[in-house]
């Protein structure tokens, strides 16, 4: 029998994304839809493209009943999340795709995030929710934070070589492209097709953005030592996909050969022959995640390419992947949807 | 156990689109892919997206041993699918998308492509493969014509309409949007990227477009009577997905009446209530049909938008629907996926 | 010496457009700029791409010093245009791009726009701006109303048609597909890159497109009798270009011969030999308008296609063609920038 | 008087972005168009959005007359180029803007382009045509060699800093991000819009872009020691415009300072404010260069980012510069429309 999941925050791009998943999961099914703005719609009139499944009413997150709920996704925007989450029984398993509990540093959350965290023993409490390499975890909790969707590309690249150590720790660069889904359904100028399409630009560029937070967490956890990396991403007249170009110092056929070796195994991350790069095209729509390690004409240097679908492997997919260990499902249940091409 | 299916023709987008379908299809198995320039490749250097399964090697034609094989899916270009499929086995099954068995009658054929048909006798058995309106016949089949897909897009408009008498049949007119994958994988100038993106233009304008045959045959049919319509194609900057404005004389509610009633409870034609118009990105990698009814400004006009995916419900997804019909399976086994957005 | 123009409403796309168009023009120079929320930036600010000119900062309406100005161009919203008009010097010649002056008839204006026009004296006074029709009234008027975007393609393929007698005034329908810029640079979901990057919908299906106001007002004068026309937009994903595909009833010889002949002097319009057919790529970013004509397989009936660029020739470029005229300028100057392709 | 100009090579992008250019142009004259294959066609049937200009017929090369032509655009593919210019009038003028006569040492060229250049002899005449830094040898130069469009990019952000030894020349890194139009009007599968549009990969990653041996002799030349930098380009979906993120070891207020002392009186080269950081979508058709620096997060590290449109500043746009020195006109002559935006 399936289990019931709720869906907080249906209205954007990552919970429509949820429910585009869940309609061929069969292991979930779909309980209750919030989104609090405009309760009372049907998720067919907010998302047209939803218009075949039969789905519950969009409700404020207050007239849900959670009393038959195994699990609670939070699609909400950060600080909003520490409240609403808060406030949620505190039985409810919850996988959180927004920013609130990814850092488990409250000062490191305060400096990326200008606020304080106003839910610390919530923050303690999460796991981070990148699956391969915090599935035990994952499998045990009650709170996972979801990974940003760049620091999840970063990291596919990067983890297995800063724990083996075969890189220069002080000396890595990733120059990222990203499609614009990831800014979400918000209504900025630069969002519009007229201002986005036929263009590109870096944003939050010389260590600014918020996923560095991600980043200095992570690989300094892994390195035992403080890791900074140089991180400037750009915006791409894209809908989906993330890709991210890493520029490393090592020996490159050892970097390769540490990605594919970790990676073996992992149902989603696939390690292409070295000297093969990835395309965004090939991950779209799916939980995939492709990555490509070539060598530079500059003996000793790699550049390792990493790209995965930002709203699947990247949010709802990665979510959906929790989800599963943490009700005891099969891993992979209902994430093996080809990607769409072209 | 998994009916085992070959796909002819799997190296252009409607045969990529039949593995991605079939991908997730637990009533089908792949037992052999045929791509004749690209034999003894793997289908993954032909297309990456395709990356994550494991496929049998590419072959030529003449080296697939049929003899297990349940059912074949033919995607190869018409005139050449006369020849393959005059020589394959008899007792085959076969679901065609080309153009080659669509047309009953010899002359239409030689007139709408060019030459004589060289495989009277198959174009006489093969059953026209929309499915909605020739189940029955389509279950009994051996060999299934799939339908061109603005063919499709317009007759979804049109069928009941035209049954049911309630529009001039001598004043129809289908302004129809298509976006590039339906011109295939082939290198032409005019489907390069730097081309086509940003804008727009009609071809084949003017009533050249030679799925007017399919719309001849089958609109004449219905209506016991010649009826021909005007039908102006437009190349859009996008990949997927055929938006069909169609405008006839009639009475718009009893247009919609009519399309709402006859629709009711096919699973994937859905009718919009009164004065509600689809977009092809609701239906965008689905096998989904929204159709949308407004009245004009001019008493007795009506204007029907329907909208498919030209590679799921325009080819390939149809193709699989034909198919279950034909094997015995579920109808909407594998193709209940929802449309991907953004 | 250059005639000095101000430009009221410099902040949208018309009017960036106006300055794009001015950069170039050795007959005028921009001696004010106004947009209301944005006074006090630098016109680079608001849109970097014109940084390379020194230009004059942007002011609140009121800030302005209307005395050495020799033409207003008025790029407002309407309704507050009505206002702003209003309360200009009386002497100032304008050319307006908004929607306030197009129709002569109040009763129309409150019909279209839903509310009643409170400038009824300067609705009268109007000259309607489609230049190759109105150029005398043009050359002296004191104040041109620029026409819709849609309104001057559809006018273009049949204007002439009517005036002639050579179509069935009773049957003439206008589908139409345009790009985003149309819109302007409004916060609006569906214009975003994500929810409009690769597909289509129609728009104010069924005679509800404002633009009908100014068909009905123009065919109607032209033929002595209530012209109805239908008009169905559609929204493209692509930025710049309108194209019109115009479906009568006449014969298509002498419908392409009646425009070849109408246009032949005409320095922007450019009627293609009978069945060929114009792209919107070929117009892009100029102030041309593209011509076809063929016939359909029906006898007697008639397809013209018509292309032009929505901000150019659709608006700004059309402002200044106006301008020159008032101004005693040569019609062409300034504007006989190549199309950009790709 | 206008100077005559021919240009051969007229039916690729380059050529056709000459005539473009050249179309506003008061100084030039295009007196011949040559295209090998479309010799005898107008150049209205391979470009239909130049239609509006009257314009020489297309002839095979040895048809042309060169004895009035004051200078010759050559934009033929590498090799033919040798092979051309080689048997073009020693008295004769030329741009080219293939890759033939960019590399002054004849291994280099080897190395790159896989085979000896065959006219050594112009190899070691030409001058290489990075108008700001060759200023004076290309107006007195008989043949200058058209830089390439990603190396042009690339040495707009480096050339002052590697001068002025501002940086740590062993650690530079391009990462750069360039439009489909650079590819030419050649049929390729990854060139099609169903392939291309809607993400984006990498590309002659790790070292094996034919650009790097321009960077390698230009870098090598201003520092006066061998500089080899990492460059990895990606092929973006859109048409127009290359943004380079190159990263250096150097105090960014220093790199900024250099930048905008360098090109303080340049005008076509923009040097934004500190911190600010440019967009492709502003200099699209223009040939203007916007460069932006910032900061790293670490100490040190500067990133710069520059933009140009690589059909205009990237290749066309330049060989008119270069064109207009070469022929005594006003440099900036032709070259002063603004970009086109949106």
């Amino acid at each position: 029998m399936a289990r019931k999941v709720a869906i907080l925050g249906a209205s954007g791009y990552t919970g429509a994304e949820l429910v585009r998943l869940i309609a061929t999961h069969e292991g979930l099914e779909i309980a209750a839809l919030s989104a609090d703005r405009k309760a009372g719609m049907e998720m067919a009139e907010v998302f047209p493209f939803l218009r075949h499944l039969t789905l519950p009413r969009l409700q404020k997150i207050d007239e849900i009943d959670f009393s038959g709920i195994d699990l609670c996704f939070c699609a909400l925007p950060h600080a909003t999340t520490q409240q609403v989450v808060s406030a949620l029984p505190r039985t409810l398993r919850i996988v959180d795709l927004s920013a609130d509990f990814r850092l488990r540093d409250p000062a490191e959350y305060a400096k990326w995030y200008g606020q304080p965290h106003t839910a610390v023993d919530l923050q303690k409490e999460a796991v981070y929710g990148l699956t391969e390499f915090y599935r035990a975890d994952i499998a045990k909790a009650r709170l996972v934070a979801g990974t940003g969707c760049n620091a999840a590309t970063g990291q596919y690249a990067l983890r297995p070589l800063i724990s083996k150590g075969c890189i220069d720790l002080d000396d890595i660069l990733i120059d990222l492209k990203a499609g614009v889904s990831g800014a979400g359904r918000s209504l900025k100028e630069n969002l519009l097709h007229a201002e986005l399409s036929g263009g590109t630009h870096s944003y939050s560029a010389g260590g600014k953005h918020r996923h560095l937070g991600e980043f200095d967490q992570e690989f300094s956890k892994i390195a035992g030592r403080p890791v900074h990396v140089q991180f400037t991403p750009h915006l791409l007249p894209m809908n989906r996909g993330i890709l991210a170009t890493v520029y490393v110092k090592g020996d490159p056929k050892v970097v390769h050969e540490t990605l594919a070796t970790a990676y073996e195994t992992e149902p989603f991350l696939k390690v292409l022959p070295f000297g093969a790069l990835p395309s965004t095209r090939d991950i779209a729509g799916s939980n995939f995640c492709h990555i490509g390690v070539t060598g530079d004409r500059i003996p000793g240097r790699a550049i390792i390419i990493a790209v995965l679908d930002n709203l699947t492997k990247g949010s709802s997919g990665q979510a959906i992947q929790n989800a599963n260990l943490m009700l005891g499902l099969p891993e992979t249940q209902g994430l093996m949807l080809a990607p769409v091409f072209p």
